[in-house]
């Protein structure tokens, strides 16, 4: 409760070590106990799930490109991961990246054989905040895969199962610094090859993932600048130069608490399987009290200011 | 923890009422403890320690007063106090108002013969905030005197005694609304006679309390506006009228929580007695965490905003 009322993040490393996920998880049970089982998979061509792309050359237009949602046999899928992630550059060059993420509570629905190898609720945080986990999600996937700078409106406990998650981490009050925009939203899509029905696709289609424009136009908002990157003219604000990062990486059995509305971008490293693999509680946040309401302004705040470098 | 998390205030009934002080603070027991040990008093001539008032006409000038402090036998300063509420107009017609309100942790030293009277902490406070007070003081005034719409860097704990207490509370982000601005500090001072020396002061010189600006000027940062009067073209901010105050009536034996940062005016009602008494404990605020940078960039914002009614 003291840390979760300071919004501060912080790592217990080996949290959990003794839990059944921490034991069992191995490529093969993974296979044994999801079989063929089909599941969602976020396909994209560069691994970017959720980010923001230039197209028709650089300034000229942005889209915010969501990832093309197939259904897969678990198996192949994680297969497939593997193969990328382990094989020679021939295994991905020109191919997808493929991610498990369906952030919908999916421990409890697609993955729910898995279920039984964590626990239901994380005991600090469901007595801090007085809930049980809104969503409880499994993620797996390889290297290439990274995750854009975002915030969720959710407390995050984040649990690195097999492999390493490595998070860039910016707080609430530097919302000014992450050059948030409406974005033109997109999907990615295989490319409709001459003649061919959407229901004949094959796997050569996904080598050509092609962002299609959301109908009706839609403008998500969202984080442009990479921290890992220098502020410049296209991407970043004039404050983005005073950001100051902080950088975690989680081991296997380490637990990370994210606090609601933390910026954070995030990438990882496979385990000698060549899978990465966490588990997330999202607890929805306080609205009540100060925090929500602050944090909002501020935001608003930097919305409004003429912000852009070079400004 | 949990509510002082939200930075929300909450009152609880008869939180005190098995407090020795709930049970013994009666006027007589107060003489009889404190007698004639000289503490100090603060006068001014309307009731209004730490206040703005205009000077040179509406508009012209504002100048933040201070009390004039000065030393008086204690049981002669209640009863002087006590006669100024239960008296008719004649007994308070052109004289000062008198309020034992030092705010030094005043109970730990100048009415340390009353400290036994009450707990040295308040359990649930020290508990969430980790952390002992930094100041237990006492307070005695009556009807006459009003403290202005002001805020303090600390969690309150506040306790009424004997009589009543009227709270006006703002949350911290309202202060946009409160038109803090910076406004030259002065202190009120008798009247020098011709040819007499200070040492000299008599009765009757405290009936005419002058501001005498501070040299070298200062500007205190201090709220202009008054949450009990429309905003006027003088007092106020183009958002004032937005301003949804909370109020509150403390009871003998009541406990007020007042968090951090919000803004509070208190006017008071005696008892039979003629006396309006509290204790209040000062904890430090948490300046880790997100609350205290969030509040005052919001601050911040407000005040370089073009907020003026009117504007």
């Amino acid at each position: 409760m003291r840390h979760i009322s300071l919004n501060r993040p912080f790592v217990v490393r080996s949290y959990a070590s003794s839990w059944p996920a921490s034991q069992l998880w191995s490529a093969s049970y993974l296979s044994s106990a999801l079989g063929t089982q089909p599941v969602n998979v976020a396909l994209t061509p560069h691994g970017n799930a959720d980010s923001v792309i230039d197209v028709g050359g650089k300034g000229e237009g942005k889209l915010f490109v969501q990832p093309y949602e197939r259904s897969e046999p678990f198996t192949s899928a994680m297969q497939y991961i593997q193969a990328q992630e382990l094989g020679g550059p021939a295994q991905h060059k020109n191919r997808p990246t493929r991610y498990l993420q369906t952030q919908n509570d999916n421990l409890r629905s697609e993955y729910t054989a898995l279920f039984s190898s964590v626990p239901p609720s994380i005991p600090f945080a469901h007595i801090a905040l007085q809930k049980q986990p809104d969503a409880i999600n499994f993620w797996l996937g390889n290297s290439h895969s990274v995750t854009a700078l975002h915030k969720d409106n959710y407390e995050n406990i984040y649990v690195q199962v097999r492999g390493k998650k490595h998070f860039v981490l910016l707080p609430p009050v530097e919302s000014v610094c992450v050059d948030e925009r409406g974005v033109l939203a997109a999907t990615y899509k295989p490319r409709q090859r001459e003649g061919s029905a959407e229901s004949e696709e094959k796997e050569e289609d996904l080598n050509n993932l092609i962002p299609h424009v959301t109908e009706p136009h839609t403008y998500t908002p969202f984080a442009l600048w990479d921290p890992d990157t220098p502020p410049s003219d296209d991407r970043g604000t004039r404050f983005s130069h005073l950001s100051q990062p902080m950088r975690v990486t989680l081991d296997e059995g380490d637990m990370l608490y994210l606090p609601a509305l933390w910026y954070h971008k995030v990438s990882q490293s496979c385990n000698e399987e060549g899978i990465c693999c966490a588990v997330n509680y999202w607890y929805d946040l306080e609205f009540g009290g100060s925090f929500w309401s602050m944090a909002n302004f501020i935001r608003g705040v930097g919305l409004l200011s003429p912000a852009k470098s070079g400004g």
